[in-house]
């Protein structure tokens, strides 16, 4: 079994370039999943930022952002896959039980990111899985944000209690906490 | 005397688990000082959560807005007495002298944090006190909501100072301060 | 060379007063570089505070919005520096560009941050600089107030791979990043 690492961090706190740091010392083929979906320029932009900083260096790029899981069921064994970032994850899971009008109580998101886990635990090759701490400001007004913060919280300690390592990356430097 | 504890972290991040945690490793009967006034369905459902948690582990529960000191002062020796949180509590001082329209100064919470890191010191008991970072965002543009994390921040440099162990939590792991 | 010291948190985290505290360490004759402009009766209010803390303690202070690399070069040898803070630096470059209609790209803040961190690294005294986390909440509704927050964490980022030492402060309690 492979081990499966969680980097978290803030905005631009390095804690992608990190995660793609530690993924690159591993030998082998490379996968990143990509949980965004590029809707408006902004995350476009963004996106292309992060393309350009893993050209040239033996990634091959999947964009999934529903069902990272599946994709890891399926990876190549052995392969390094870099999976960026929970939180959008959490935002398209968020956002699909909405347009299909399915209820999404406080446990499906643990659920979720329990079986998410256990694919990593399950599958060959090292699993680097990169989040943000939403939670350290002031309580959101709105009461989607709320609920958005708190279930990324859950996912983020279901996925660290199952993770080898995790760390806090803060000015680019990684604190381990795990 | 016995220890004083204080568990900080970001909203779900599972800081109130690991306080519950720590506090039910001591003996003895239990006590559990909430702050929070649930107010609407969504701070009932939380504080329905928390209780859930608690239910069958010897725990005694007293709701306690505005006076935690007083709480401690009458409190039977050497009960272990969990306070959650803090951070209510500074919101609950704000809205009482609003209420009573009552100056509130700067030094307000720092006179009354001051006084409940005493009566935690003079207890016989270990007291662990839950608190929430919200610094680590952007400004609000909310006047309100400005000097309300200011005051969070007055009171957890105050407690903490006269803690023995801080603790911040993120993604469920505890990370020692001191 | 004398060291570079970068100290970060949130607000009231006991940031600035760690920092002071570490920079009348040293001996000598003391700088403050102040990059806050007193726009309105809150920030006045906090800067008068901040000066009281300094009052009697051989502290000189500059105010300098826009250029505190210029004022590092200009400064006498061996004076020991205190930088507060980087966040208000980056508003006030923001500010700056968008007053003269300058183009500011994402790479502007890197380069000068990486300006500001090369003026410390040759200048013969101690140089202490303090930030702000401010990416740890919810990604915010306003455009300016996300690139804002983008552009602290890159100077963070940069000053940091320069910096000898980085502590994160909480609850008033510094921890060593590096």
């Amino acid at each position: 079994m492979a081990p499966l690492i969680l980097i978290t961090g803030g905005s631009r706190s390095g804690k992608s370039a990190f995660a793609q740091h530690l993924a690159e010392e591993q030998g082998g083929s490379r996968l990143f999943i990509a949980t965004s979906q590029p809707a408006d320029p902004e995350m476009a932009e963004r996106v292309r930022c992060h393309q350009k900083e893993r050209e040239g260096r033996n990634w091959q790029t999947v964009e999934e952002p529903l069902a990272p899981a599946q994709v890891l069921a399926g990876c190549e064994p052995g392969t390094t896959v870099l999976l960026d970032c929970l939180t959008l994850w959490v935002s398209n899971v968020m956002h699909d039980h909405e347009l299909s009008k399915k209820n999404m109580d406080d446990d499906v998101i643990s659920l979720l990111a329990g079986k998410l886990a256990q694919a990593a635990r399950e599958f060959s090759g090292s699993v680097f899985m990169v989040t943000n701490e939403v939670g350290l400001g002031i309580v959101p007004d709105n009461p989607l944000a709320r609920r958005y913060r708190d279930l990324v919280g859950r996912c983020n300690q279901v996925i660290a209690a199952e993770a080898d390592h995790v760390y806090l990356v803060s000015c680019g430097i990684p604190l381990s906490l795990k």
